[in-house]
């Protein structure tokens, strides 16, 4: 038989037993904290109308050519939904009764047919939280609580940068860019860390502003004061964005300090997260080390995007917070040495030509509660015991002819190498 | 603004959040019991190449036909998996490291173009076990015993019926039945629980097998002796596959004996399945009071697919079973009048303008481990409190102004009506 050239499609790929342990812990962790935070769980189509996908109150024309689309046998024509928020958004259209505030959570698969880097992948999982209803700064606050709360119990350092965008376009605005410019400013504000000031500046230059905005830009981006609030009270008189983003900065400020978590979560002007939709408060989670250099975590404001979708006039509300599993999976690889090699399990039996008694001591452990695995291979005992050595097994229980004439089985524990002796 | 005309694809849904917490009730039931047997998680992508998804070892033509395929930015030919055997399989032929037996689970989505029936849809989740490297039928007595475990701790009442594929097409080939006619005699054996011994016979007669041929199969089917194994004795003297067919169901049904659930687990002669791959013995689940027609679960022996896939001429011993997440759940939600309405919430905390206050006690009780919801809304507290009695909230808590300047609060027992008095 010929053997067929297996491989995964470019940016997909498997996650063996070793991996995927470590995927479910934090799978479950972060559902677990979503549930103690009063979330509750959505789950959405993979499969959506390509017209719902490409809204324009969706994702962006850069997303728009990340979707992978098909065509079903119904001739209808179909994308692979790459975000969690525009099926969040179609259910609120879809289900106007929903009581708010709503807050859930959904953790699932999306798909971005884009540029693959380390960690990152064109199906892969995300985690959101969106609260829909809330328009006062509690809701961030809680979200930031509940992102180091899940990252504490991880085992992970994190820092949380905050900003809000009406403050930022607000300055760029007191600065003199032009409206039209707000957005691709903020793009290229936004790759400040990665590329360094003198860059920033540059690129800004080539967008053809004054000499006057561009001085003004570089000493906002220099000035040793600029990270606090006072910095931004006079120019808060001049333009309202700034004022209105002052006010909720603040705000969230003095929860995060009430909380006492301002050490975790700081405020920096410069934030400014690529995606148009944002209206409000942004925020990115850093490991505090930076052993990895992205974030692994993001999220903020968006008062228009569902709103947009709906088909309303009014701003609807929304703050939320996303956590990208396959970061976070390879945050923790990278800050192990080994992956965790334990398989978990608690009795290993090894039945000698005993398999009939072997299932039936299995069954009765099992109803303890523990995790029995029952060998069913007929590999010499010196090789099992190897694999049980191997694998951290923690008690060994081998039963032959003679266990089943005495009625009677050894618990060989593997930490402590005590016996005991149990009946069968 | 134009309100969008928001459907969801044919053959999709969404669960809002009364059905997502049974779903996910379910989903964890499964895993922990999967867990505690020993399997292993497996994550699998859901793009696959076509190439690999069509191999002729894999789900067969009527499958095929029901495939989604589309092709990416880098006009790869892809399509979405249509089970989790075949990526089960693939992992198998890239890492021949793997150590035998492999006991792996895994649960994901699957799509599939096709009929949408009452618990059918086109996406839709498996959770699937497998097992690799075993020729007893010891895998086979732990999968069966392992799923009434499972539904048993879902609360289900489950009857399994089994056969085994050899003695079947062996008992066939007795009859007269010709090597060609076996497959589809067998496709229309699957329909004998539905149609009835006489719509059987008429549809054989059409296949054009011979009067006796006719005559002995129609007695077979009616015979009252023919779930004893006494009755495949004499036919196992003549033919190998009934023979061996015989001596595997034998030596199951005597597992099952001595775990003590023969009760729940009956030979049926006839039980077929109509998919090709099976090699030996065949189970279905089905709800013991047959509320759902349709079995809730399945599996059996596949000894040629995984070494046709990975192209070796060993056959290799697979046996798996599959779980169908929405057909469970529909099967609940079928024996529940209502869904669990109640929200899990242990306290809820409703501010009185006093959300720094509140964001900080939210924060304190959570870290006793309880589930808390902050209420963020600035609604009326009687619409509040109406609310917290529709959803079943434990206790409430309400901080006004006064609370916060006597540093106490009180906590309302919802079910006793008893309150205390803490300490902020």
């Amino acid at each position: 038989m010929k053997k067929m050239d297996y491989q995964n499609v470019k940016g997909t790929q498997d996650y063996l037993p070793e991996a995927e342990v470590t995927r479910r812990e934090v799978r479950r962790t972060l559902e677990d904290v979503f549930i103690q935070y009063g979330c509750k769980p959505l789950e959405t189509p993979i499969l959506n109308y390509t017209e719902l996908l490409a809204s324009k109150y969706a994702g962006g024309a850069e997303i728009l050519e990340e979707m992978y689309t098909l065509t079903d046998r119904g001739k209808r024509d179909l994308a692979l939904r790459y975000d969690l928020t525009i099926p969040f958004a179609k259910v609120a259209a879809m289900n106007p009764g929903i009581s708010m505030p709503f807050k859930r959570y959904e953790i699932g698969k999306v798909f971005r047919d884009g540029p693959i880097k380390a960690g990152r992948f064109r199906e892969f999982t995300q985690c959101d939280v969106d609260i829909v209803g809330v328009d006062s700064q509690v809701a961030e606050a809680e979200l930031m609580m509940m992102a180091l709360d899940a990252f504490g119990r991880l085992g992970m350092n994190v820092t949380i940068q905050y900003n809000n965008r009406k403050l930022l376009t607000g300055m760029l605005e007191v600065f003199g860019v032009e409206a039209d410019k707000i957005n691709p400013a903020v793009l290229i504000l936004d790759k400040l860390e990665k590329v360094g000031v003198k860059s920033v500046v540059t690129e800004l230059e080539d967008m053809q502003i004054t000499q006057s905005t561009k001085s003004a830009i570089e000493q906002f981006l220099t000035d040793e004061n600029n990270a606090s609030f006072d910095y931004f009270e006079s120019y808060s008189k001049e333009n309202p964005d700034v004022s209105e983003g002052l006010e909720e900065v603040k705000e969230l400020s003095s929860y995060l300090d009430f909380l006492g978590i301002t050490e975790q979560c700081v405020f920096n002007p410069f934030l400014a997260r690529g995606l148009e939709i944002y209206t409000g408060t942004i925020y990115e989670i850093f490991l505090t080390e930076r052993t990895i250099t992205s974030s692994i975590g993001s999220g903020g404001r968006y008062d228009n995007a569902i709103g947009g979708l709906i088909g309303t006039d009014e701003a609807i509300s929304t703050v939320g917070i996303s956590f990208g599993l396959d970061v976070i999976f390879a945050a923790i690889i990278a800050s192990r040495k080994d992956l965790n090699q334990t398989s978990g399990i608690y009795y290993y039996i090894i039945p000698l030509g005993t398999e009939k008694e072997a299932l039936r001591v299995a069954a009765d452990l099992r109803r303890s509660g523990k995790t029995v695995e029952l060998e069913m291979s007929k590999r010499k005992l010196g090789k099992l015991l190897e694999k049980a050595n191997r694998e951290g097994v923690r008690n060994v229980i081998v039963i032959g002819e003679e266990e089943v004439r005495k009625k009677k089985y050894k618990v060989r524990d593997m930490l402590t190498g005590e016996e005991k002796l149990w009946d069968m």
